[in-house]
């Protein structure tokens, strides 16, 4: 039976990733380390590697030496969380050279945010959120002729700003809603976006067609700010920008400004700083529907961790390649 | 060519029902008697119904006689809202003996209505309501632990009271959430939802076993209060009660109450009185999502309704049944 | 409890079209008269009329006399197949004057039909036929270069003529391939077939554009030999043409003609003459797929009759209008 | 601009899998060494090695030395068809220690044979291609009484042996008509399966439960004749296997006694031996559908691999991962 070493962090306790069923599954397939809500002591953890197939977890001093000598058996290196573990982490290079796979569950929290994303976009489109803080101050407004701004995601032209696992899981929620489909992705080839009837475009050309833009992006060195004051001044006029991955995409003075300004609507879930100070002008934003990172962080995205985990470890012990996490690749370490 | 009679009232003016393209098509196809943004006197009425094929509009003194002296062509009675004339407004009985038939636009809002509802659904069920107003309050919280109340559409079991247009259309966003559906609708055989993937429940079992419930029934003489206090209280805790249709399907009180002792959470757009008064609580219920029947009455939806009554202008026209509007049903008529 | 006289025929026997839970059903809703596997009496018939709500299965002599005095309780007649009655058969004058509705069941057979249309086209499209008698007879071509003609309904350009119950449920199975889809029906509205994703088109210029075209349209006065030898040789070189609902439609001699000349595939699942004579030339025609209409009248499809026929008995028991069977609709009756 | 070795063999010559478009994509991205539609002589292969980052099609005397040395800038082996390289061919090892990725065309061909798979259940089930043969004998049976034995896929219990790039593309094409869906595949985690909504099953329960089961394994070193005579003969009386992938996975000669002893319809399209013999009793079986191995390999696929390569090419060349091919796995190459 193959060994692992099994430890979590506060944020990521065992029983808040784990079901009991998944824990069974993989106290069946694997024989765990530790497997405590603690990080190991960095000895024993030097010690248990020599032993161990499979790392879960990632402990905060690093995962250290991962040669040949220091863990022999070592096949794959599992993070818990929705990000491949920094370069400071994990040698990587090593990994690759010895075929060692290095995990993250970033898949877990896609069908999530997408679900978040959605409803963001059609608490803008529709005014939900807008509508209901009117009512409780007694100021809304009744009758169809109240709602001339308002809009509908059908047949809608619809751009998304970075395409993978968030998009792809958008993508699906979408399908009803017979959206007309446009995508900016530099990493990806234009056919491949067409095989899934998917328009590629230019950033511009892409804000300045669109009634809703989704920002779905991963941050990398080359896309801070990808959404600079130019860019978001191409936005049509009444659209509406969905700010689902990260805060590091945007000009994010810009983008308060121009939603104050009422030259679009900005849906926010993520920020510079998290919280943002309680003087700072985006509380106060209009044309605004602001959340605080709320898309992907809730119980059933993390129980799926636990799942994904578990599938990926039974993989492994089978002498199989691992089918539910996301395996690092060389190039996209390379740009962090 | 056949002659119509087309007229509207303040709230759909032409304009706002048809596009250029559709008066074209319409103008192409009959003879357009009166045409304009007032109604028609009720003694020159009475004359254009003796050569008139098709009325568009319903004047505000009503159709008056429909038989085969004062209206020896009539072939069809085109409501342009969303519900069937009332029946003092038309004489259904000569309309059915004479196979004239009574059409309203009901599933020109049935997609609009469907998003709102989904709208409204995942603003509850994800907290974005919630969360924007505590976030310009200063009183958000941060973090996964924040969250735990916090559910997602993605494999709920989900009920729908009511399974007609709006429920078609709302079957169809909701397909790629992968959810277990129920509905509660006694006009309808089991078979029937059966066939479209749907278990059939009574109300009672259907509000205890689903974590978000759909109220979608048109309002009848037998669905007043349907779901009263006694019901309300079978909702499962914490699950969401989505009121989109009329307020006349529930005790509005009970509604309230419960919601606001956190019993469940309730998302509203119709009211018993609207605008509601501005000392009326449900302006200050909690666990709720307030907006101001704003589910279907939204351009797109207004334009489709020059749309359908085009169509159907053209079938009848053409010696064919009516496609796209919604034909009045004797059982139904007699119901109201 | 209502009275409903139930009689079959021999095509049509009880046990074939009812399972023992819909005959239940039915026994639990209304009073059965007759109820047997042959036909009523005339003399019996006229008097069970009297009292009987609803008529199942339309006896050789016809309904007769359906006025207030000869069926004072009637409320529908329901044939247990796939089309209205004949006009020989049933006062459809008197039924339209008093709202009893006529109803087919042809919605049963429109889900086997189009499974079957779609394998036609499939085995058509990649010579599935072809190969497995070349294969016995040891004339089989292998390797990619005498797969030159294949085709795919992936991305196809597909054409429907006569675009009902039929080919509602066979766009359902197209949806998968992304076939550009094309209709001609001349009872449609444009502005109806848009709204499904559909493009309109002449007969001549879809019979041009498209890959494969099914002919799905019942027949009428109208649209005999529609598909004459002109239009016939409109059709794409190498298209495959699905002749699935009636020979009436074309000219079967072009059509065969035609296709032994090698201008275009053809499937037949319908002929002229059922079964054709022995010598008749079809029997030996080339690139076609022969079957002997088969598409609708399967198993599924009869129980499914028996369910329908339930259903609406119920709904017509609770004073609510039919809604699985199709009611005959004035102008379709007078173009019979 | 990085250099790319291109060349083909006799079954894939450029203008069978480039289109013109791809070509000049291919040749704006990377220089092309050779680019000629034969081998290129073993010395210049070795001596271009030393400049190309990619090598385009395999030479059958194999790619030789891959590490520092020999191919110093080498990032992608890619094969022009459907399957990895023979162990024989590449230095797998060497590749994964330098992170040269391997890649296949496989995914090239999965929606054709999903279609073909599609194409021969329905001929199967719906007896297309028996009827076809009978007609033109003159001894097809009319009447739904002759069609005792049909079946439909709507509602039916589908097994998948073997769920990889095939299965999801056949998975698609099954989702109109409501299957429930089994499968058997080792080499996944039950919940991987689950989330995609199937269940999943032992080889024996999935034989004796399913309407349809369809065979997509691809053959390795464990699943030869994984359907022995023991597992045939579970086979649901009258339910259709469907071979596509390989003969490889059946005890063939089982397979065809049994077909014809009537215990199951089969149908065919890979045999032991390509053709098989004129006398072969699989020529004469009953019971089954046979074709010439013509699943996979039509045009549209041949074409989609040029796209694929190209795509890649341009990825790589962007210093990115690989997205349209399939790259291949440590654990797979180790069980060939």
């Amino acid at each position: 039976m193959l060994k692992a070493i099994l430890h979590t962090r506060p944020s990521r306790q065992l029983d808040t990733i784990f079901t009991q069923k998944d824990l069974q599954r993989l106290n069946g397939t694997v024989e765990v380390l530790w497997g405590k809500d603690e990080e190991m002591p960095q000895e024993s953890w030097t010690q248990a590697k020599k032993e161990a197939s499979i790392l879960i977890g990632i402990p905060r001093y690093g995962v250290g030496d991962v040669d040949e000598k220091a863990a022999p058996h070592l096949k794959a290196i599992m993070e818990v969380g929705g990000a491949h573990p920094r370069r400071e982490l994990v040698d990587y290079e090593t990994c690759f050279r010895r075929s060692i796979r290095v995990l993250s569950c970033a898949p877990a929290f896609a069908k999530m945010v997408a679900e978040f994303a959605l409803g963001h976009a059609l608490a803008a489109l529709r005014n939900i959120v807008d509508a209901d803080q009117k009512i409780r101050r007694g100021e809304e407004k009744w009758g169809w002729r109240g709602q001339a701004d308002i809009c509908t995601l059908y047949n809608a032209t619809v751009g998304i700003i970075g395409y993978g696992n968030l998009a792809r899981e958008l993508r699906l929620l979408l399908a009803p809603f017979n959206c007309k489909l446009h995508a900016y992705d530099p990493w990806l080839p234009d056919t491949y976006l067409e095989q899934q009837g998917i328009k590629p475009m230019t950033l511009e050309a892409l804000l300045q067609a669109c009634d809703v833009s989704f920002v779905l992006a991963i941050p990398t060195r080359e896309n801070r700010e990808l959404l600079n004051r130019e860019n978001l001044e191409q936005i049509k006029p009444g659209a509406v920008l969905v700010l689902a991955s990260r805060s590091h995409l945007v000009d994010f003075d810009a983008l308060i400004e121009l939603a104050n300004a009422g030259k679009f609507r900005a849906t926010i879930d993520v920020y510079p700083e998290e919280p943002p100070p309680p003087d700072h002008p985006v509380r106060r934003t209009e044309n605004t529907v602001l959340t605080c990172h709320m898309a992907g962080g809730i119980d059933p995205a993390f129980y799926r961790i636990g799942e994904m985990v578990t599938d990926d470890v039974e993989a492994i012990a089978a002498g199989l390649p691992p089918i539910s996490m996301q395996v690092a690749q060389p190039e996209f370490v390379a740009r962090r």
